[in-house]
């Protein structure tokens, strides 16, 4: 009962930021809600308990495709699984517009489940809009990003007093999959790669050009946090072999910079 | 019950990372263990299960001076805050480790508890060098980052199609108070300042030095996520008059770019 009073008590304040006409609209109309939701990075026990909360509290789950297996089985109400994938991105993202405007319509709550954070990378923010323009404002609420937890998990902080002192959060892929700028060089510079496996060769490619050594070591973190968790190592020069050999697939979390081995010496030789 | 059961379903795998020769040691010593654990921005319905469930192991916990109130509220054991206060930091660090090497060796369970993430601009990794120098591995454990729920909690995505797809975090403070390069400016570039209150006049007139337009929106979040929560907005040439006027003060998250008005526009006008 303890966990139940907590988890009640942590709702307290909040993130739903309804402007007063929506207020009035959902009140007429009995509609129902929506909260966007961070689900971290794959491990359940990294979920906010704002998150199982809300996660409890729904009627209809909308989940993105790579969301964990274990932090699904926590859902004990309707499950909906976005069936976007590489090519269809634009189609499945309407459908799951269209999930949440009749769910919302039939006074359903409804919470949209994505991994990691909403906001960093979540696309979190396009959505917030889209509902807006349906009449819908929507909570939302952060979650633990892969961006530096896969990393923690692999035992690389992001930052170290004398190697890094700046972090550069960038993805593989732009805006209709266009190609993303890579940083320029600095030596105190760490830079994570979300949604970048599948192009890891050309990126690596790219940052030697933009004046990384490469000799930069680099890590691989697929899977992070979950069981099937895997880490792979090299360096810019070598790190599309090592992907393309070890068959490296997304979700998978990119780590560029010294502070790979600051408290992992040794694993340079892995796998 | 059934959170009972789920919290500890959710420790199942793990964060702990104790080499061969060291376990051997816990157990012929019966020593205690460390867990650096990030602790979130401040509301603690953004406490992670595992933190929640560490905190309620512990038989001591050591936190920084800025982890929130309602946080502490939840420690049910011994607590000691940190004294780190700007020029005494080294001391103050020093006197941690004593209480964390005291604990061990008495057999407690000791949970350092971090405002943040321990391993992006948490010091952490600094924390894990020098408890292996003592012969303790620690576990680490993250927490959701102030870097992008700070900003989530003003509605501010840090990523934003068309708008931003580069994410810098950087800080204020240097090593040893140092003054710390800002970035190049890029178009396409979000920047988010920790720990950089108390300098952000002087870093916002470097930033423009660097190409930045001096119309560039920046937004303040002072004691994000806690019933204190208080948003400032300006512009690069306007803010540091801005945290002047207002008196802000840390803990704060300064964010850099045009994402600060995708979702709010009209706020510019604000305070």
């Amino acid at each position: 009962m303890r966990w139940v009073g907590l988890l009640c008590l942590a709702s307290g304040w909040g993130w739903t930021r309804v402007p007063a006409p929506a207020r009035r609209l959902h009140q007429l109309a009995a509609m129902g809600t929506v909260s966007l939701v961070g689900a971290g990075p794959g491990d359940p026990s990294l979920l906010t308990l704002q998150a199982l909360r809300l996660i409890k509290n729904a009627s209809l789950v909308i989940s993105d495709r790579l969301v964990s297996p274990e932090i699904l089985a926590l859902v004990e109400c309707e499950l909906k699984i976005a069936r976007k994938r590489p090519g269809c991105a634009e189609e499945a993202q309407q459908e799951i517009y269209d999930w949440m405007a009749e769910a919302v319509r039939a006074g359903r709550n409804v919470v949209r489940l994505k991994i990691g954070d909403p906001f960093l990378f979540g696309r979190g923010g396009e959505e917030v809009l889209h509902l807006r323009s349906m009449g819908i404002e929507p909570s939302v609420s952060p979650g633990v990003s892969s961006s530096y937890s896969a990393p923690l998990a692999a035992l690389i902080p992001l930052t170290h007093r004398g190697v890094s002192s700046h972090v550069m959060i960038s993805t593989g892929y732009g805006q209709d999959g266009a190609i993303v700028d890579v940083p320029e060089y600095k030596t105190d510079l760490t830079v994570v790669l979300l949604m970048a496996v599948g192009r890891i060769e050309d990126l690596a490619l790219r940052m030697t050009r933009k004046g990384f050594p490469g000799r930069t070591p680099v890590a691989i973190i697929e899977k992070a946090t979950t069981p099937q968790q895997r880490i792979l190592y090299g360096t810019l020069d070598s790190i599309g072999e090592v992907a393309q050999r070890e068959n490296a697939t997304a979700p998978a979390t990119i780590v560029v910079g010294d502070v790979v081995h600051v408290l992992t010496p040794g694993n340079e030789l892995a796998p």
